[in-house]
């Protein structure tokens, strides 16, 4: 699969160049003949014998980007200033910032804002902790937290390089939610000490959304901060991943007119997404599942089962198969992959039944070519930007805290998660559907309140959540109509 | 000393009066015959029979607040619909917010904030850890971490409780230095648990703000903590105390026409601020000081001295004095009281030396009342709003973390304490020093910046400063000129 140019690699170059003479047509022309796109052009500086022009250009990758400022550097006339990256000027800085709510213009308003007001504040949470979700951030306040030990498809690069990633997270959180998050990139990969040190930061939030740490770790540290808080913790890249594989399966399966009980999916990968998936799906009605990791097949007889894969082993593949991924495929009607570049190819797909479905999530590079799987496959998606039907768990985690963090929930479970995704299937309506849009784009104005609602929903009726029964707002004297306060920013 | 009315006790009270009539002004009579004070007074509606009305008091407690209602509900015609509490209203929700500094309006956005574009931001960190500090929010935030065990003057009222006060310092942080501060209250008070949790938080941050956590926990974790990390860590209750009081002393001396090195101190309280103004004075010249706790004059001869108290005994009292703090206070020239209500009276300053200055900082009820004594010292300051002379922590962390950040410290020592606190002193300019402006308004618009420059400058020269080496922004292919690089937001 070719690269094609995009703005995520654009450069913007200062150059000089005669004031008179053909140099500004050839600078567009060099660009465009090194395959790259010039999407801006500014002349910054004009005079009687030179130009000063600004050119913004995306580029296929990095070294792409220096081909194209060498083919400016060889026009006749032309020099060269400073060139500069701008998803580098973006993050100068950081991305995100904390601001005050209230303005702090006098000594009234620190009186109440900090001491001495506050302490009444304090008081009223230290008499009923249940006020913290009221009357301070927590209402509405989500901690990012990782390791840094499996950031995107980067691997395991630590705590502070994490960082961009979880930034542009709670940026999307607020963006999508209104939510505010806040990263916390953790100096450690031990298991016993994250769990101790979440749940010591949790007093300040309402949400603990888990982030690009790696398998098998993440599930034990999911599972005991789950038994040990009394706030959601969410791992997105096992669970925003799997909702949004529902999501688009459950529409996927609309346009080839099958029954999600009646289907076979056969899986590639059994990390944290993978695990995650399979088990949505088969909370949500899928009976028959079979799923290969890099040894092939996941069944009882294999000798190299941990605790995850010997789950696997005992709750699918109910033919009891052996074997490779491409011998387990044949027949499939669905085929999921979260694992790797190009593990299957044309000829395998074409083993599929009749109206595949096919998932090729591994990014940059799918388990398959996706326009090779167009053509066998009725429906194909990706994780990428730049084919129809992208699956990006920005389509959910912040509708999905948004519903828990309205309804006061202390958890998430599946439940919740299952009518987060039919809520998210039902944004693409029924005359949109077709097999290039079983799922909305990230920017689909419905999307994030439509999960939310749903999501709490299913949390207030859910027996787990206990939201806080119904007292007057702290602090108030006489009587109250909360309905005519001023209304709080979310 | 008699509470008065204060806008951190306000309430708005919504009345419905006869339209005819003076009730209008007997709402005003009733709150002044009462004690209160009307800060506001709004016709929300108007009708032909009767007006509703808005009325802001300002009470001197809650207590107060309800007695006002009462005295308002006797009024002939009037009904008393919603009373609320202004610093109650003020907190609901919270009282920050978490931003994006950039826009997210399409997918070239998405991909430059977020995937893919944030990949190749993440890669330059992992190569070079240290432009973590360029490229992220690590450049410009701040943990403010508490485990809630000394919450002003509340005591031990958990880190849920703790959070509006938390939370009113990350506005503080970002109205007075555009620091980009966030509330971490901790659901411990183990001091291992708590130095191993800031230890791992610690990659996301550039400075780390210690708050309200009881002494002698506070000194052993500031002290493990600067050991273990490379950026700065501050305990405010402590040094921003500490510092402001140098700060004071620095303006109170010249107004007396003293020495720093000729004068005799007196403490009262030997607790986490107490040490730290104690070891920042002899730092600063001080020669002769003696402390009391609540057992008396601290000494050698004392059978009850934990580690903190043997070192005060050690290093101060060169007099060998024993017995109370009233026996010690007399000829002394200077008293600073960090510890009780009312421990000395008008007969004890009056054995102080003349010109004697008195700094009773328990709050809200001093070590000696502030008018008495007036009526026997030369200076006196208080921690109080309403005294003149507010020895206020507002005044140096916010000034002293926008210098860290700025030098890109990896440490705070006691030269940049003493450059804050001479720096701060210097907001007061010679023609408008006198016994009732030794220090500042914490709205004074030179004050953070007079002291982030000077300990920004001592942060540089300091040995222990270790800068980043110059070198060019990651992601720049040609030749940069970074003076022209977007304007980054503070």
């Amino acid at each position: 699969m070719a690269t094609v140019p995009s703005v995520s690699n654009s450069i913007t170059v200062r150059l000089e160049v005669p004031a008179r003479g053909n140099a500004v047509s050839a600078i567009t022309t060099a660009v465009e003949s090194s395959g790259g796109s010039v999407t801006g052009l500014d002349v910054t500086a004009s005079g009687l014998e030179a130009l000063r022009i600004d050119v913004t250009v995306a580029a296929a990758s990095v070294a792409h980007g220096e081909e194209i400022v060498e083919k400016l550097r060889a026009i006749d006339g032309v020099s060269i200033g400073k060139v500069s990256d701008r998803t580098f000027l973006m993050h100068l800085g950081g991305k995100i910032e904390m601001s005050s709510k209230l303005p702090i213009r006098n000594r009234d308003d620190l009186s109440m804002i900090y001491t001495p007001g506050v302490a009444r504040v304090c008081m009223a949470i230290a008499e009923n902790p249940e006020d913290a979700r009221r009357l301070t951030i927590k209402r509405n306040s989500v901690a990012v937290v990782t390791d840094g030990s499996a950031v995107l498809g980067l691997g395991n690069i630590g705590p502070a390089a994490a960082l961009p990633v979880m930034e542009g997270k709670a940026a999307l959180f607020k963006r999508f939610a209104g939510i505010d998050a806040w990263p916390i990139c953790l100096d450690t990969q031990d298991t016993d000490e994250i769990v101790a040190i979440v749940k010591a930061i949790a007093p300040g939030f309402a949400g603990i959304n888990l982030e690009d740490i790696s398998a098998p770790r993440c599930f034990e540290i999911e599972a005991r901060l789950r038994e040990a808080l009394d706030i959601p913790v969410f791992h997105d890249d096992q669970h925003g991943t799997a909702i949004v594989v529902l999501a688009a399966l459950t529409n996927a399966l609309k346009v080839v007119g099958k029954e999600i009980s009646d289907i076979r999916v056969v899986m590639s990968g059994a990390g944290a997404a993978g695990t995650a998936i399979l088990k949505l799906l088969m909370a949500a009605g899928v009976e028959h599942a079979t799923v290969a990791d890099v040894r092939g097949v996941v069944h009882q007889g294999r000798d190299d089962l941990n605790d995850n894969l010997r789950w696997i082993a005992d709750h699918t593949n109910r033919s009891g198969r052996t074997g490779s991924l491409k011998e387990a495929v044949a027949d499939a009607d669905v085929f999921i992959g979260v694992s790797a570049p190009n593990v299957l190819d044309g000829d395998d797909l074409a083993t599929m039944a009749d109206n595949a479905i096919v998932f090729a999530l591994a990014n940059p590079d799918p388990e398959v070519d996706p326009a090779i799987a167009r053509q066998t496959a009725a429906v194909v998606a990706t994780g990428r930007s730049d084919f129809p039907n992208q699956i990006n768990n920005v389509l959910v985690f912040p509708g999905v805290f948004r519903g828990l963090l309205d309804a006061q929930s202390r958890t998430v479970n599946t439940e919740m998660m299952i009518a987060a995704a039919r809520a998210l299937a039902t944004t693409v309506a029924d005359d949109e559907l077709n097999a290039n849009y079983i799922i909305p784009s990230v920017f689909h104005k419905d999307v994030a309140k439509t999960v939310a609602a749903a999501v709490r929903e299913a949390a207030l009726a859910g027996a787990q959540s206990a939201p806080a029964p119904a007292r007057p707002t702290p602090g108030i004297v006489g009587t109250l109509d909360t309905a005519s306060f001023p209304t709080v920013k979310l």
